[in-house]
Formats: structure tokens, C-alpha cells, sequence
């Protein structure tokens, strides 16, 4: 007989997106002693919180459907050619790096490389990206990439405050930055207490005393501008000089660092990375061997293996907010990993050679068009350029021009009232400049060419001033001169991803990430050209697709989180943090209470916490934990009226960090309401709470999302993440505005957080598509499911580890935390060795040591089946068995596969005498040959890394 | 100072394409011993050959410039809700296959698996579809794909004949099977000499002895006939019967093979393979137990390694070509392994459960339609149905209802002059129903969409007649019953990718089959709605895109090829060289000259083409070859002679198998014109010709061009591959048509070869953007560094194998042959154990011991850099010093690492008793750990495979 089924199978992705199946769900329910997963939520969390509705959303949707809709609303946009610029261009994504880099699975849902042994591959990619921007700029060392170009420049000035004894909080700023830079410079240096000071350097800063100096190189309008004098300048009145740059001039132009810069840095977007609305793409940040221990985000670096063989992994990974937490000056954690490997895949393929054809090529063109308008009459505003030219046109013609230009499909800028501006790139060709005469002169120019090209030819193409055009090589190592045809090229991005875990290898159980499925059909739309080419500021009338997908968007995370209003201009969760804050803070201040300045924060807290209370100049209290890891609300309450006069707000993560779902958060939310405080409530844990229980509704103010966490954005190796925020309304009209290009719904005015009015735009379509996909009933029953297979795991796991957390009637929320320290105590094996020891397994360690020093936590998300839990588990117990022999002296302590964890195939060739098999060492129970995953090298000296310090691309003979 | 390049770089893709820099191409000009290039093209090709100009085409585009051109030729095609049906559905790909197997270099560029040892996961893809289908069609035996179902039809034709001792040459044929695959039959039937009747079974049967009948089940009109009764009356008469059928209504009906059937076959293109415009597309064919040693094409068998562990190669290699050679009635080559790996991983992807939900909808929704239609008066032809119905509607509305539909954006079939066939797929909705409703009845039809379900629900959707609803289980094995959430799919595509070595990680050097770069922007267009999504039968009005891409790409391979007319249809090299000797058995038979049966083939020639020659009943006469390698001049002649009353043609290879450049094939041609025979060119090594001669302008009358081989179509780990031909005018008019949809430019009335007007037209832009993207001077270029970069590795080896023949100057073309033979008599070492050798070096074989036994056949393309090249070359000389310690007795002839080749993980952990260390084993000279590539089987025992023949997938146990 045929099974009667709904005639339309809405609900088909539910099932592709939940690991378990009905059935083994029922064997799960069992083995954690639950009836049914609605009683195994009723035990878990506080009935205090909990919804008695759905949400109010549709159902779920089939892949076409949601594709089929999504395609309707792109189509509503327009990809005009843009010659906007301003840090955008458009750009050719190299087919082999599209397809086998940004569309693959095997890099984009790979993790921050945490666990380095597992991440070779990208850790090499991220090693050359850093090469190429030390070469570019002419500077010491680069970091792995920031999140844009402005937030980059933030932490560009706060670095020149850490690195500078001048007393003067006064810091200037060049009025050619561009203009989203200089916004969120002064939200910045607003909460920092800093002078911001904007001007023409040429002619303003003799006039003061200042911490910093910020030029842009070239100038938003396209003058490059004497740098070298203005860095000399600042140099002698001791202040440090930051330079915003772009890396397709630097192929042509003087390197700012070997003019004096003490810190570059701007955006590596247009090295083969979509526009994508505004991201994501990977700002660059390069400084001086002085500021090394001082610069923000990540760096990769050369260390050795315990064979001393070359082995790469983070360096200095205990950076500012860790370091500093209550006094940092950044809190920035994760970078634009993704794209910053895009970026150096693009220099790899191109090589030196085929980037100063394309720099040149670029160049010439920009000539051409600043030739024939100068014949025709047309003033430039800069008599100096490399890709870009401002138009004095007039205020009666700017309108008009511009208008002309949309209708023949090209996007100008406008600047001020009567100038326009246009910004030539890679993808432009002689026929763009000919139509661009046609548009600017009328079709009766008569000019020609050929000739442009003779005479700019014969002139050397002369935008470019005497002295600045660049005399060092870049990019000389062998990796930028090896892989230019596209097989080498495709064999290179295999062998990288080869030695790497990703998703498409198994679990990676990191507690606080959630590591879920990032599926296909979410993927597909981000490369389209209707999402993938739009430039941030477009105009309106072209944008109405992204626009109507981006509401879409904001109201559903509306009524997933019972806010108000949501903001999605932070491109990372510790952006979120951040936007909340100041939100807070601004409300305060429009009460006339901008004095309230203590954050209450639980002892529990990630770094991130503190370090951006302290960016918008609040003091951390902490507040104590009880034995249960729970926040102890009588030292709360102590608290929180002891600075009820200056209480700002309270930062809590819900589910905590601990992984439980703490009974008292009503009761916490309201103390803090009654002594006039604001709750951040800490949305990393959302994925334990979507259809279950909404923050907006039980006391929380304002939360930032990760998107990249519960809503399905893959975490790209490392970035990018998006961390929008979500308000209750009296919070709403204090969310950050832009500049440039205002978003939808925010009110105007309030200076921006992130370069982009709505972040990472491109990247959107992934959560949209996430929630249509799985409807209201999906989305719930995605939470149900991530807290039974938590719940699951930690009953497998108790029985062999104690588990630290628990909350009522013994529940975990969606991961759990498992003690080692007893383990350690008895055996000296530590959870550092569980981890690396894991790898031989086949899997990607739990999170090391957080919250809780000597724990590893675990977080399974809904997606993974029970078979993939159970081998997890399997491999845990068998670890456990292999302590037992340490600890009953079988094996020696410091010879053990634990100890001597990662194995790889190098171990297997050498001279075997150890205690235990090969086989034992590398194909423990449950690991077959035909699907071992092999670390590449062996346990990493991080020690040794710190202390030799090596961040470029080591010599061609050490990569053998 | 900037160096001058040209304004725009045209020519950017092509050093992409070609692996040697200029650098490198100085160095190996040096090596060969030739001042430039053009100095080695004259010292290899014929003077005779040589073109004086170049080819009279556009210059070289840029990857951004093809697209978009080519997006614009897209844009042409309107994609139309297509309810044509006729074996061709819309389908969903589920995009987790689509992106990580069609989209993947890792699965498209792998050859098909002669190499079992590194092809592990394509062959368990190949092994999950062949259970697919004899789960499905009840039968004991599939093979592993053959070209479409019309060609499939043919080859059962033929097995019938085979398989049948009646001395009848008559096949009767069912009216009801779809009107292409009776073209393709007549074409068939004609040229074996059977004859084909054409009626109605039920009433026809009776009156004719024949050796097969076939059917199809269900009819394309969309009755399921009561072919149980049928297939007792033909197997009374002794008659075999096969059954067309398909898969989607194989899910609800009851299997063939239950009912009796000998073969069964059809098209697996409607499990998640794009229409694609008519292919490429997996046809399945399954037959009895009885039959399986006469079964064509290629399948997959399970067999043992060395250390007697499970493992898949190709069963029963050798076949009707190699074995019959000029008796064969079958000369299938490849297969079309990606497409039949997609719809075998759609199976697996939803399992038993899944496909019983969407071929129940399916049913449901056409049973809806029909109650609905019958409900408002309009006659059905059929009252049984899966999923199609057949609509009498009367002359004067067909052309009505027709135009309604395509106005809606709906394409219906037309049947007969006064039916309108209507066939429901999987992407069909209720809300098409109800437009269908709309378009057919007017909008003010009144019909409920809820009461028909109601009503067809209660009735068991009544379209299955009494007896007829499968009541067998199917895709009972655990592979089709596992991989159900994405994660795990996901995990397990990348599984069995890892197993395979592909173009992404290394050369394939195969001889004759032209592993060159499948480029990413060539492949990108492929699955591009506009080009995936059309039926082949698509009005022309919605297919002008398609066909102005096909009339410039058939207008570039003219100018190409020196031939005046291009045929599409041949949708593999064995069907191109087939569709070639048709249209020279028609051009004779049009001169009254039919009697011209004689064909000469040279002995050095691939076995497909006597094979081709018997299937149009031509009789080969066998030509000699000098110690050269060189067609015997004076044996050709003579023989020519002999049969000059009778001589129909000679099928030469050129430049020959052997790899040069002959110097007298300008006079060979003229000796077979003088004695009124044809020239038919075996087009395999044409990628030593484009752009230096065209066979079309030096003698010859029609060759096949595999696209798949000169024109960058991947190889798909065995198919698909493309087989146009091309032919001087006077063979014009007698190229194939097409009943259905006859190609333009091509003379109506000719029975077709393929069931697709324009063979497999989805992978047509491949070839299309290869030629744009490479332009007159990039596909000149390509042949040149073809041939240079064979006369390298040549000059390399000769010092250490001898090379077996060499043309004029020494000189080889684009392929040279080594002779193991000598060696082997010395050391006992063969051309096998090399070839296993080398995955132990990380490459795949050269062809082995063909054209000549006991040699290898080394083609590099244009594509390998010098780096590769000398990889493989150091590694081949390597190896011929580990031959040297076997010769010298250091290790003994028996255990040594040629012999255990290849070596795998297994062996690093078995106790180790060999002559030789691990490290020799699996990390000889050039092998880095960390860049491993590693075989997961050791070397198959295929003589144990071929005794114990098992083609469905094994027990659970054994995959672990």
C-alpha cells in the first residue's frame, strides 16, 4: 500500500538539515529518559520563559521553493556597471577560486584553525595572504585580516592610542579618508573619549598636537597626495601615522611603508572578492615589527612540530581582549578567513606579473578617460590618480550626468553638490571608457581612442607623481610564481583543502559555535550576480531585491527574538556587541544619563564581554557564579544596587556559557530594570532558544545574533561571521545609521559601526534562506533537536566523564561541558592531549578550556546524526580507556598516543619503538584506511612560535 | 618602468589553459632540439598537411567576455514548464549533488576507471546505480550506463539477436515505445540487416515469427499495457523481450523482471539529471543472468586486492568490440558514468522511503488531472496511467490548447493530429495542476483542487490497472537507507571523491584520450537554468539560444576541420564513427553503388572501428603496417585494388594510434578516392591537428571530433563524451535527422543515431567557450605545446625505455609509445606493475598495451606544465632503476615494489617482511607525506572478479 503523505512535501528540508532520523530520535529520547522531545524541553527549560505559541512564520519550504522565491526577489535588482569606488570595485573572481574555493564546502565550513594540525592548508593560504599585504604595503608584518576597511581603521587608531606616550587624546584625520571610514572613526573615538579632528592635513595638522594621523593613499577623490612630507610631519611632532590604502594601487604605487607608515591598512575586496553589498570581504592591516604584540586580530605564524618539523598555526593567540579584558582597546575575534584566502589565491594566480598587468591596465584606462575629458574641457578635481577621477561638474550637471549615466546601466558617485566621481577596475574595458565619453560629452565627442591611448602611452600615462611610483618588488616568493595555469592552480587548492577538516569530514562539536549545516541551496544564491556584484551604495531604485530579502530577514528575526527592530550592519558577533553597547550608551545619554557607565558581567563571560564594555568606556564589575555555574543572583543584586546610580547594563549570555539554562534569568533581567540598567543578553547561544523561548520577551533589551552561529552562515575557516543586533523599541531609535547609503528602517543621524549599512550583505541570503527553508515548525524542532543530541552525548559521556554543568532536572541546554581535571590530576594527561588525540580518531576537538580552564565543551547542533554522535562518543570512551592505561602505568606518561597525539604518516615510516602499535597509534578502533583523515603534522610548538616569531611565507625549501 | 602590454588582455585564459610558461617552453624547445616552435611543427608534420594561414576565426576572449556573450545567447532560450515528457522530465538535482559532483572538478575530471586501484569511489557510485537498477527493473544485471535510451533500445535489439538462435532477422516493435527510439531502431535495424515491425502487440504479435519484440511500460501515450501477457506470448513464440521503461514509475509499478522480462532499459535522467536540452543523461539497461556475458557497455563488478579485501574494478573488460572486432554487433565504449553516479547518489540521497513519497506525488497529481479533466468532459486516450495522459481533443483544438499553454508559459506534447500528451514530474505542484486546469478548461472551470485529492485519494489514485502496483521491496541495502540528512551525503561524496585520483590532483597521461584542462569557466554555463533546464523537444522559438550556440560552435569546427557540415548528434566517439559509416553507406547506396561493403582498416587501428564497420554491415579488410608503425603503402594499394568493385571506405587514425604524424596521408587518401572509396578519419587524435591541418582539406571525406577529447569536455570518470561529426558536402545530405525535432542544417528525412537531435547538449558550451576562450591563436598554440610537450617527455625517456616509434625527424605528435617489452623480458617486470608503480608515485598510468600489447602510450596535452611533466618523467625513470635491482637480483623477481604495487595504508600497518622499507614503498623519491596521494585498495584481482561475478553492492561488513 502507498503511505498516505501530504500532497505537497513543504517540510522536505527539515529532515536534510536534522541529523537524527524519527526513529533513532526515539532511541535518543530513551537513553536520556524522556518521553517525548516536548517533555525533554519542558524539563530543560524554565516554564518561565518558555513560548506557549508558535511562531508566527510560515511553514517550511522546499529547496526549489525557496529558490524559486529568492531568484523572483534578486531578479528585482539591477547590477548597473559601478564606478563607484570608494573602497568597492568590481572585481574578476578567478572561475577555479569561485568554484573550488568560495562554492566548496570543503573550505567554507571549515573552523577558525584552532586546532592547527587539522589546518594546514589554510593556515598556508592565510600565510600567503599575509605575505602579499607585507609586500604590498612594504611593511613588517600583517595580521590574517579584519572585518572592513573602517572597522579596520578603528583599530588602527586605537592601536596608535596603545602605542603612543603622548598624552593628547587628540587624533587626526584626513579629510580624503572616505567618508563610511571617517564614520565610524568618530563612533569610535566618541566611546574612546578621543578627539577626532578632520582636515586637510596639507594645511590643518601643523596646528596640532595628536596621538595619531590617519591619510588615505590614494585620497577618496583619487589625488595621491604627498604622503612622505605629511608622514615625516606627524613623525616629528611623535605621532604615529596610519595609512589607508589599496593593494591595486600599491602594485603601481610607492609602498606607504617604505615611505615611514606606521601602520596600512583598507580593503583586499577587489583582489577577486564580490562586492557582495558591502562584504564580506578581508581588510588588510599591516605595521611596523614594533607594534607586532599590539596589533589587532589574528596572525598567522611559522612554528615546528614535535618532529621540529615547519608547521603553521595562530600566533599570539592570547591577544587583547584576553589579555586585557575590562581594558582593551579591541575586541575584535574573528577575521574574514574565507575571503582573505580568496584574496591571496587571487595574487597566487596572478603572480607579480599578472597583477601589474591588471594594475596597469587599470591605470592606462583611468589616463585615457582623464586625457579626453581634460580635451573636452571637463576640470578634474585631482591633477594626481591612480584609478580614480573627481569631476568638477557643476551643481546644475551633477544631476543630470548622473542621471544620464543610470540610464546607459552605469553607476557614478556624487560628491558633495557639485562633483561626480569615477573609479576605473579590472573588469572595465576601452569600450566602458568610449561609452563613459559618450554619457559625460554627448555621442558627438569625436574623440578617438587610439590616439587617448598613443598620447597617455607616450606621456607614461602620467596620473601617478613624480616619486610615487612604486620601485620594489612584491610577491617575489616561489608561491606567487609557480601556480598560474589553472591546473596547477586547481591542484594547489586541493592539496591545501586535503589537509584540512572541515564539515565535509565530519563533526566539529565546538561548544559556543555551533557548528551546523551550512546546506547547499543556502550557499547558491550568495554567487549570484544579483547578489554577489551589487555595489554598497547603489542607489535605492537598484537594490529593492536585496533591500525586500534583507526585511524579510530583519522581521523574522523580529519574531524569533521578541524585539523590536534589528540592525544588521555588524559584520561579526563582537561588531554586535559593540553596536549594542553604544546603543545602550546613546540611550542613556538621550535621558541625560550618559554618567551610568558599570557593566555588570557574570565571572562566566567570553573576553569578547568585557573588552566591549570597555570600548565604549563602561567598567566591568563581575559578578560571581554559584557552584552550578549559575549567575548568583544575590551577589547580582548586591551589585547592581551598590552602582545603581551609574548602572549602564548587564551583559549575560542565555543559554550561559556553561550550557545550562539558568532558572533565575527572569528574576536577573528584572534586577537589573529596577536599578535603571539595560540587559545585553549575549545571542551566541541562541540556537537553544529559537521557537522555544525569546529574549525580547523575558527581559533582555538588546541582543546580538550570530548568524554564523544559529542561522546557518558557514564559519568560512575563520570568518565571515555577521552579528546583527536585535532592540527592544526604546533602544531602536539608537541603532547606527550610515553615512553614505542610510539603511532601511534606522533612523538617520547616529554614526555607523561597520563600513557597510548592512554588513555583510552578500552572505544574507544564507539566513534568509535558513528560516524559509525550515518554517516555523522546522526552526523549532532544530532547537529541540540540539538540545536532546547534547543531552544524548552527555549521557553516553557521564558514565566515563564527569560532566561539570548541569541545570534543573540534570539538562544540559545544547552542549555540555566534561571535566578533565581529575583526569589530569590522576593521569597528566590533559584535555590538550583528549584533543590532538581526537584527530587521530578521525574528529575536530570540542572547545578547549572555555569557559572553564581544563574542560572540553561540546556542542553537537541538531544536524549531526546519532550514528556521528555515537562514533564521537565511541572515540571519547576509547580515549578514556587509553587514560586508564597511562594512569595504570601500561604506558608510560610521556610516551603514550596521547601524549604523542596527532599522529601522521610520518610517524609510520620512521623507526617504530614505542609502546604501543602503529596500528594503535593511527587506526584506533572504529578508523578505517579507505576513510582516514591524516593530520599533516604532528603536535604543534606554539611556545616555539611565539618566541620566533616568523609570519611571511617561509623559503620554498621548508614547503617540501 | 611599466611594460607595455596590449590595451585589453584577450589572451589572458590562454596561459591558463597551457601548463609551460614561456620560460619553460624555451627550455623544452632546447631538450628537443628545435630553435622555436614553428621549427618543431615543421620537423614533425608533413609539409603536405601543413595549413599556410591561420584558421579564420575571432581572436582569443577573456573568461569575463565569453560568459557574458555566452549569457546572452542563454537569455535567448525561454525555459518553459515542460510537460512534453516522452523520457525527458524536469527533476530536482538535489543541490548537495549538484554542487559536489557536477560541479566538482574532483568528480567530472577522473577518467574512466581502468585503474581500479585509484577509482574506488566512482566505482561504488557505479555499483550503488547498478543495484538501482536491477532493484527497480526486477532483473538479475545492469551495467553501469549507456548513452540514451534510444541507443539503448538498439543495443537490446542487438543482444536479442545475439542471444537468439531463431533464424528470423525480424524484431517486432511495440508503437507505443517513444517515436526517437523507433527512429534510432530503423536506422540500426536497416544497417544489421533485420527487419523492424511497427504495430501493436495485443493485436499484431500473432502474425510474425521474430526474434525479439520490444515494449514500453509504460506506453508514451501513458498506458501501462498488460505487458505480462505480451512477454508470455512473445517468450511462446521464443522471442526475447525487452522493455523500455522508467525509473519514476518503476516506484509504484511492478518490475519487468517479475513479469519475465529479458532486458530492460530506459533513462535514469529524471533521477536528478538536468534535461539538459537531450542529454548528457545515464540510459540503464539490465538484463537476465543468462544474458550478462553478451550484456553491452561497461559494468562494475566487486572482486579482491592482494590481500584478498574487497574491491570494485570493471567486470568482463574485455567485450563485444575487442573480442569480435569486425563481427561485433555493438561498439559502446564509454559510458556515462558522472550522470549515472548523480542518479545513483539521488537514490541513495533519499533512499526507498523518499522516491516512494515523489513518484506517489507524481501519480497523485496526474490522477488528479485526469479525474478533473474526465470530470469536465475531456476524453482520455488512456484510462491507465503513471504519470502521463494522452488528451483526445480533436484537430481543431490541439493547435489551440497548445498555443493557450505555451502563452502560460507551458509546453504540452502534440501526439498524432488530434492529441495533446501530457506527462507530471517532480517539480510539479498542485498549483500547476490547477493552471493546467486553467489553460485547458478555462478559468471558470470550477474544479477543487482539495475535493479531487479527496476524491483520488479514496479511490487508490486509480491510474494503476489491477495487478499492475509493485509489490516488491526495493533499495533494501544500507547505502540507500543511511545518507539521508545533507551532512551525512555530504560526507559521503567526499568520501568516495577522496578514493579517486582526478585531474585535481595530478596528470593523467592516457594516450589517446587527451586529459587536458576542463576549465571552470568552460563548465560554469552547464548548469545555468537556461541551458540545463530545456527539453529537447523544447519549440524551436524557446531554443534559439541553444541553437545559435550550437550553429557557431558546428561553423568554428568547420573552419576547424576543413569539413563543410557538422552533425551534433552523435553523442559518443563510438556513435560519431557509426553516424560517419551511415552517411557513407548512404551516400553509395544514393549512387546506386549500395553493394560497396568493404572497409579498410589498418591493423594498428582502435577496436572500436572494425566494430563500427560491422555494425553497418561492412567487412574489414585488415592493412598492414611497416616496422614504423606506418599504413603499408603498397598493401593499401593493393589492396584497394582487389576490392575496387566493392570497396566502401577506409578508417584511418591521424596522426596515427601509434602516435606520428605518417608522412604519405595524402596519398593514402588519394588511393582510396581513385578506387571510389571514402575517407573516414578517426577524429581521437585531433588535438594534434587544430589549427596545423585540417583533415577535411588533405583528403579525407568525415570524421568523428570527440569533443571529450580536442575540446575540453571532462571525462566524468567515464563518460559523458561527444562524437559530431564532421563531412565534405557531398556526404551532407545524408547526416542524420530527427523524428521529433529535426536539427536545423541538417536534411530532413534521415533516421537518427541518437535519441536527442543534438546528442547531449548540455555540454556543448564546454566545447563552445574552449574554442572562444582560445581563439585562432590559442588553438594553434595548444597543438603546438601538444606536440612539444610529447617530443619532451620522449626525449626524457628515450635514455631509459625505448620509444617504439617515431616519425619523420625522430619526431613523435602529440603521444609517443614506450616498450616495456624488452624489459620485461629481462627482469619480468611488465607494463602492468609500471602502471601500478606510479600511483605509488602519485600519478595515474599511461594507456597500457594499446595500440601495441606490452607498451605504455604517454600523452601529456598541452595542458601539463614542465613541472608535471618532469614529475612524472623523474618518476618513470625512478622506477626503471627500481627495475634495474630487480633485473641485478637485489630484490627478488617476487617481492619487490613493482610487483606489490600499489601499496596502500594496509600495508604500512601490516607486519612489514619486504626487501625493501615502508618509505620506498609508499614515499619513493618526490613523494611528500603531507601531499599523499593514497590508493585505497591494493592491486585487483580481476581474473577472481571475472569468475566470481557479483555487480550489486555487497553486505554492509564489507564496506567497513
Amino acid at each position: 500500500m502507498t503511505t498516505l503523505y501530504e500532497l505537497e512535501q513543504h517540510d522536505d528540508f527539515i529532515a536534510r538539515h536534522i541529523g537524527p532520523s524519527d526513529a533513532d530520535t526515539q532511541a535518543m529520547l530513551q537513553t536520556v529518559g524522556a518521553e517525548s522531545l516536548d517533555a525533554l524541553i519542558n524539563s530543560t527549560v524554565p516554564a518561565s520563559i518558555r513560548l506557549n505559541a508558535p511562531l508566527a512564520m510560515d511553514g517550511s519550504r522546499t529547496e526549489t521553493e525557496v529558490l524559486d522565491y529568492l531568484k523572483q526577489l534578486a531578479m528585482q535588482n539591477k547590477v548597473n556597471k559601478s564606478y563607484i569606488g570608494m573602497g568597492y570595485y568590481d572585481t574578476i573572481v578567478p572561475p577555479v577560486i569561485l568554484r573550488n574555493v568560495l562554492e566548496n564546502p570543503g573550505w567554507y565550513t571549515a573552523y577558525t584553525p584552532y586546532q592547527p594540525e587539522i589546518s594546514q592548508g589554510r593556515l598556508e593560504g592565510l600565510l600567503n595572504y599575509q605575505q602579499m599585504i607585507t609586500d604590498l604595503t612594504g611593511m613588517d608584518i600583517a595580521n590574517a585580516s579584519l572585518l572592513d576597511e573602517a572597522t579596520a581603521a578603528a583599530e588602527a587608531m586605537a592601536l596608535c592610542k596603545r602605542s603612543n606616550r603622548l598624552k593628547t587624546d587628540k587624533f587626526f584625520v584626513d579629510a580624503e579618508l572616505h567618508p563610511q571610514t571617517i564614520d565610524v572613526l568618530k563612533t569610535r573615538a566618541q566611546y574612546f573619549g578621543f578627539e577626532l579632528i578632520v582636515g586637510n592635513p596639507h594645511t590643518d595638522l601643523a596646528q596640532h598636537e595628536v596621538f595619531g594621523v590617519m591619510l588615505q593613499y590614494p585620497g577618496t577623490s583619487g589625488a595621491v597626495g604627498d604622503i612622505a612630507a605629511l608622514i615625516k610631519q606627524a613623525h616629528d611632532k611623535k605621532a604615529l601615522v596610519c595609512v589607508a590604502s589599496d593593494l591595486m594601487a600599491l602594485v603601481m604605487l610607492k609602498a606607504p611603508g617604505t615611505l615611514g607608515a606606521d601602520v596600512v591598512f583598507g580593503n583586499s575586496q577587489r583582489f577577486g572578492v564580490p562586492m557582495g553589498f558591502g562584504g564580506p570581504h578581508a581588510a588588510f592591516f599591516a605595521t611596523k615589527d614594533a607594534f607586532k604584540r599590539t596589533m589587532p586580530g589574528r596572525v598567522i605564524g611559522v612554528s615546528i612540530d614535535s618532529h621540529s618539523k615547519q608547521a603553521l598555526r595562530m600566533a599570539m593567540q592570547t591577544r587583547e581582549q584576553h589579555i586585557r579584558r575590562e581594558k582593551a582597546t579591541s575586541n575584535i575575534c574573528t577575521a574574514q578567513a574565507l575571503l582573505a584566502n580568496m584574496a591571496g589565491f587571487y595574487a597566487v594566480y596572478h603572480g607579480p606579473e599578472g597583477l601589474r598587468k591588471i594594475a596597469g591596465r587599470i591605470h592606462r584606462l583611468t589616463s585615457i578617460l582623464a586625457k579626453g575629458l581634460q580635451q573636452k574641457g571637463v576640470e578634474l578635481a585631482n591633477d594626481t590618480w591612480y584609478d580614480t577621477l573627481t569631476l568638477n561638474v557643476g551643481e546644475q550637471q551633477q544631476g543630470v550626468l548622473y542621471q544620464y549615466a543610470v540610464d546607459a546601466g552605469i553607476n557614478l558617485r556624487k560628491l558633495d553638490a557639485d562633483k561626480l566621481g569615477i573609479s576605473v577596475d579590472e573588469r572595465k574595458t576601452g569600450a566602458d571608457i568610449a561609452q563613459l565619453f559618450n554619457v559625460l560629452l554627448g555621442e558627438s565627442h569625436g574623440l578617438d581612442m587610439a590616439e587617448l591611448d598613443t598620447a597617455v602611452t607616450a606621456e607614461g600615462f602620467g596620473g601617478i607623481p613624480s616619486g610615487y611610483a612604486r620601485d620594489t618588488d612584491f610577491l617575489t616568493h616561489p608561491v606567487f610564481n609557480t601556480h598560474h595555469s589553472e591546473s596547477e592552480m586547481l591542484r594547489y587548492l586541493k592539496r591545501l583543502e586535503n589537509k584540512d577538516f572541515s564539515l565535509a569530514h565530519g563533526m566539529i562539536p565546538l561548544g559556543s559555535c555551533t557548528m551546523k549545516l551550512n546546506a547547499t541551496a543556502e550557499m547558491i544564491p550568495v554567487t549570484w550576480n544579483e547578489f554577489a556584484n551589487m555595489h554598497p551604495f547603489a542607489p535605492n531604485e537598484q537594490t529593492v531585491g536585496y533591500r525586500a530579502m534583507i526585511k524579510e530577514l530583519e522581521d523574522w528575526l523580529v519574531e524569533v527574538t521578541g524585539y523590536d527592530a534589528i540592525s544588521m550592519q555588524p559584520n561579526s558577533g563582537a561588531q554586535g556587541e559593540y553596536a549594542g553597547l553604544v546603543a545602550i550608551r546613546r540611550y542613556h545619554e538621550s535621558l541625560g544619563q550618559g554618567h551610568r557607565d558599570v557593566c555588570l558581567i557574570p565571572s562566566s563571560a567570553h573576553g569578547t564581554n568585557p573588552a566591549s564594555a570597555a570600548m565604549v568606556n563602561l567598567k566591568v564589575v563581575v559578578v560571581e557564579c554559584d557552584d552550578n555555574g549559575n549567575v548568583d543572583v544575590a551577589d547580582l543584586r548586591a551589585k547592581a544596587e551598590k552602582h545603581a546610580d551609574n548602572l549602564s547594563c548587564l551583559m549575560v549570555t542565555y543559554p550561559s556559557t556553561h550550557g545550562v539554562f539558568e532558572q533565575d534569568i527572569v528574576e536577573i533581567c528584572e534586577i537589573v530594570h529596577q536599578f535603571g540598567g539595560q540587559v545585553y543578553m549575549d545571542g551566541a547561544n541562541m540556537n537553544a532558544q529559537v521557537g522555544i523561548s525569546k529574549p525580547g520577551k523575558f527581559g533582555s533589551d538588546v541582543s546580538h545574533l550570530n548568524l554564523h552561529k544559529t542561522f546557518a552562515i558557514p564559519h568560512g575557516g575563520g570568518g565571515p561571521g555577521m552579528g546583527p543586533i536585535g532592540v527592544k523599541a526604546h533602544l531602536a531609535p539608537f541603532l547606527s545609521s550610515h553615512v553614505v547609503s542610510p539603511p532601511d528602517g534606522i533612523a538617520p543621524g547616529n554614526s555607523a559601526v561597520s563600513a557597510a549599512p548592512y554588513g555583510s550583505g552578500a552572505i544574507l541570503p544564507i539566513s534568509w534562506a535558513y528560516i524559509k527553508l525550515m518554517g516555523t515548525e522546522g526552526l523549532q524542532r532544530a532547537t529541540e533537536m540540539a538540545i536532546l543530541n547534547a543531552n544524548y552525548m552527555m549521557q553516553r559521556l557521564s558514565a566515563h566523564y564527569p560532566v561539570l554543568f548541569r541545570g534543573a532536572n540534570g539538562r544540559v541546554a545544547h552542549e555540555c561541558i566534561i571535566d578533565i581535571r581529575p583526569l589530569k590530576a590522576a593521569s597528566g594527561i590533559d584535555e590538550s592531549d583528549i584533543a590532538k588525540r581526537l584527530m587521530d580518531y578521525g574528529f575536530h576537538a570540542p572547545t578547549m578550556s572555555f569557559p572553564v580552564a581544563g574542560t572540553l565543551m561540546i556542542e553537537p547542533t541538531e544536524s549531526e546524526p546519532k550514528e556521528e554522535l555515537d562514533r564521537f562518543c565511541d572515540a571519547m570512551i576509547a580515549i578514556r580507556e587509553e587514560i586508564r592505561k597511562v594512569q595504570d602505568g601500561e604506558w608510560p606518561a610521556d610516551n603514550n598516543p596521547l601524549v604523542n597525539a596527532p599522529h601522521t604518516l610520518d610517524d609510520l615510516t620512521q623507526a617504530w619503538e614505542r609502546p604501543y602499535s602503529q596500528a594503535e597509534a593511527v587506526f584506533p578502533a572504529g578508523v578505517s584506511p579507505t576513510a582516514k583523515y591524516w593530520p599533516t603534522v604532528n603536535r604543534i610548538d606554539n611556545v616555539y612560535g611565539d618566541r620566533n616569531l616568523v609570519c611571511s611565507c617561509p623559503s620554498v625549501d621548508s614547503y617540501r
